[in-house]
C-alpha cells in the first residue's frame, strides 16, 4: 500500500464479504431545555397515567423470565379494543418492525409492489432489503393518490402499500377508494398504514370482515404518545396474521419486552384519556391551520398530527433554518417535488402559539407579511 | 371448488405471493405456581435491584419521545464496563436481533458460512432468511469442536460462527483455539456467541484489540437475569461495528425502547450484585454435577448455566416426560445425536435439590438406581 494512504482508508480483507448500505444519519433528536420539537410527529402530551402505573407494577422476579412469545396480554387487549378475534392481531416492536415483517411475508411474488412516490421513506428501504421489486406511483399535483394507478393492470403488481392519511402530506384517501383498491386487488395483499388515522381520518378496520387480503397497520408512537416504548400492530384475516406469526416465530420468538407489553395494554384500556388527548391535538391542528393561512401559507387539508406547508414568498429551507436558530425544530425534506415544504408536527397550543408568533415576526421582518389593519 | 372441501383448506389467491415457513411452535413457557422451570436457561435470581430503581425513575413525559437511536446511555455503559471505545459497541433487542443483524451484514460473500452441527438452533434459520449458504461441521463424538474443520481450506468459506461455551453442550473451546480460528480466517468475520460465557468460560473480548475480523456477541438474558427486557450487544472493531450500525439505521433506527436502555445501563453498573449472582449459579451447577454423577448420569463438563446430561439406563425422553408430570420442566431435543440428552438449566439450590430428589426416587422406583449403603 502507498505510505501516504491513511490507515482508515485501507480496505480490510473481510470487508469484501460485507453488506454495504448508504450510511444513514438518524433523524435529529435535539435535546435542549427550551426547544420546541415539531420534527418527528410525536404527541405533545404524555401517555395515559395508567401506563406508568402498569410499569410500577412489574415485578423484578418476572424480568428474569422471557416474555410471553405470543404477546398475549397485549394481543387480547387490542382484540377487545377493536372487537375482533385474537387471531386477527399481530404485534411488533413499533410499526416499522410490523411493516418490515409484512414486506418479508406478503410481497414474495417477484412482481413489483406499488406505493406512492411521495410517502413514508422506509417502504423502498424494506423492499430493497428483502429484494422485492417496486414501483413508485406519482401523486397528482395536489399530492393526491390517483385511484386508477392502483386498480388498472392489477395482474402486473405483487402488492400495494400506502399510508392513510398519507405522510408527509396528511391527505386522507376516501374509504370508498380504499375499498375499491382492496377489492380490485383480491389476488394480493393490500396494506393500509394507519400510523396517523386516529387524528381524524376514517379507518379501514371496518373493511376487514369483508376482505381477507387487507392488512391494517397501526402504531402507539403517535396517537398513544408511546414512541419511547416501540409498539405497533397489524390487523388482518386470521390466515394472513397466521403467516405473519409463522414468519416471526421462525426467526425471533421474543421481540417485545415485558415493559412494552404492559405499557401497551394499559394505554389501550384508557379510552377516556385517549379521546381527550386526541381532541386537544385536533383542535390545536385546526387553530394552527387558520393561523398559517393568515400568514399566507398553503397546505393540503391534513387529517394527521402534522401540517405540510409551503409559503409562496419564502423558501421552506430558509424558514427551516430560521426556526432552527430559534430552537424550533420542524422537518424539511430535501427531495424532488417537496423541497419547498415544511412538515410541522402539531404540538401543544402554547408551543404552536410561539411557533406562529415567530413566523409572523420573521415574515414581517422580511417584508413578506404585514398584518392588515 | 368441491363442496366437501372445508373452508380453511381453500387456498386464497393472495397466498401464492406469501412467504411460507415451516410453522414453528415457540418454546414452552409454562406458568404454574409450583413449577420448577429449568427449560430455557433463564437465571433463577432476579436482576439487580438497581434495574427496578431505574425503571421507577423513568418520566412519563419522556415516553412520548422516540428513544435515542444511538442507544447512547447503554452503549456508553457497556464501553466503560469492557474498557473499550464506544465505537466498538453495538446494541440490539436481545442477542437474537444482534446475531441476525450480524448475519445480514457480514456474511454476504456467497460462500458458505461454517458452524457446528450441534449448536444454537437459530443459525441455520437466519442463514436461510438472508439466503446465506452454510455448512454444519460435525462435532466429534465427545461433542467437541474440531479445530481443523475451521482452519483448513479457509478460502472456501464466507464466515464462521460458534457459541462459546457451545449450546446445548456447555463445552468451552480453549482460548488458544479460538485465537487460531480468528487468525487463520483474517479474510472473513468470525463471530463468537458468548451468551453463556459469564458462567465461567474465558471470553474472547481480550482478543479484540489484535483482530479486527472478530465479533463477540453477548446477551443480558442469562447472566444478567433480564430475559424479559430483550437486550443484547456485539463488540468488535470500529470498522465492523460501523457496518452493523449502517445496516441498522438504514431500515429501523428505533429498536430498543427507553425502559430497556435504562434497565441495561443499571444492570451493567452493579458489578457486585452480578458477581455474587454468578457465584451462586456456578456453585449450584457444580453441586448438581456431583449429584447427577452419583445418580449415574454422564455429561460434558459444562461452563454454562445448564448441564447436558444423559443416563445410560433410562431414556432421556422418558425422564423428560416424568419430570414434566411433576411440573419440573427441562429441555428435550428430538434431534439426531442428542435425542438421549436433557438440557437442564441451573436453578436455585433449593430447586435443584427438589429436582435431584425427584430423579433419585424415579430411578430407584424404576430399579435403575439404589443408594449404596
Amino acid at each position: 500500500m502507498p505510505p501516504e494512504m491513511p490507515w482508515y482508508k485501507i480496505m480490510r480483507e473481510w470487508e469484501n464479504k460485507v453488506r454495504k448500505v448508504v450510511p444513514y444519519t438518524p433523524g435529529e433528536q435535539p435535546n435542549e431545555p427550551d426547544m420546541i420539537k415539531l420534527n418527528t410527529n410525536e404527541n405533545p402530551y404524555p401517555p395515559s397515567p395508567r401506563v406508568m402505573e402498569a410499569l410500577l407494577k412489574i415485578m423484578p422476579e418476572s424480568l428474569k423470565l422471557y416474555p410471553d412469545p405470543t404477546a398475549g396480554t397485549l394481543v387480547r387487549a387490542l382484540a377487545k379494543y377493536h372487537g375482533v378475534d385474537e387471531s386477527r392481531v399481530f404485534v411488533g416492536v413499533g410499526s416499522d418492525d410490523v411493516l418490515a415483517m409484512c414486506f418479508l411475508t406478503f410481497f414474495q411474488s417477484g412482481k413489483p409492489i406499488l406505493f406512492p412516490d411521495i410517502t413514508y421513506s422506509f417502504y423502498d428501504v424494506w423492499a430493497e432489503l428483502f429484494q422485492i421489486p417496486y414501483r413508485r406511483m406519482r401523486l397528482n399535483d395536489n399530492f393526491e393518490i390517483e385511484l386508477r394507478d392502483y386498480i388498472s393492470q392489477t395482474e402486473e403488481s405483487g402488492g400495494i402499500i400506502f399510508p392513510n392519511p398519507n405522510a408527509p402530506t396528511g391527505i386522507e384517501l376516501e374509504q370508498k377508494e380504499i375499498e375499491e383498491i382492496v377489492r380490485k386487488n383480491h389476488d394480493k395483499i393490500v396494506i393500509v398504514d394507519e400510523a396517523y388515522v386516529d387524528f381524524g381520518a376514517l379507518s379501514a378496520v371496518s373493511l376487514l370482515d369483508q376482505y381477507d387480503n387487507l392488512i391494517v397497520v397501526r402504531t402507539f408512537s403517535k396517537s398513544r404518545a408511546l414512541a419511547g416504548m416501540r409498539i405497533g400492530y397489524a390487523l388482518g384475516s386470521p390466515q394472513a396474521i397466521g403467516y405473519l406469526n409463522d414468519a416471526k416465530y421462525s426467526f425471533n420468538s421474543y421481540t417485545m419486552d415485558q415493559t412494552a407489553l404492559a405499557a401497551g395494554k394499559a394505554s389501550v384500556e384508557d379510552e377516556e384519556y385517549f379521546r381527550e388527548m386526541l381532541a386537544r391535538v385536533i383542535s390545536t391542528r385546526e387553530w394552527t391551520k387558520q393561523e398559517l393561512k393568515r400568514l399566507g401559507f398553503t397546505f393540503p387539508d391534513s387529517k394527521a398530527n402534522f401540517i405540510f406547508a409551503s409559503h409562496p414568498s419564502c423558501p421552506a429551507k430558509q424558514l427551516y433554518e430560521a426556526l432552527r436558530q430559534a430552537h424550533i425544530y420542524v422537518r424539511y425534506f430535501n427531495k424532488p417535488r417537496i423541497d419547498n415544504y415544511l412538515r410541522i408536527t402539531v404540538g401543544t397550543r402554547s408551543e404552536m402559539e410561539t411557533f406562529i408568533k415567530f413566523l409572523e415576526k420573521y415574515l414581517a421582518d422580511a417584508g413578506i407579511y404585514s398584518e392588515k389593519p
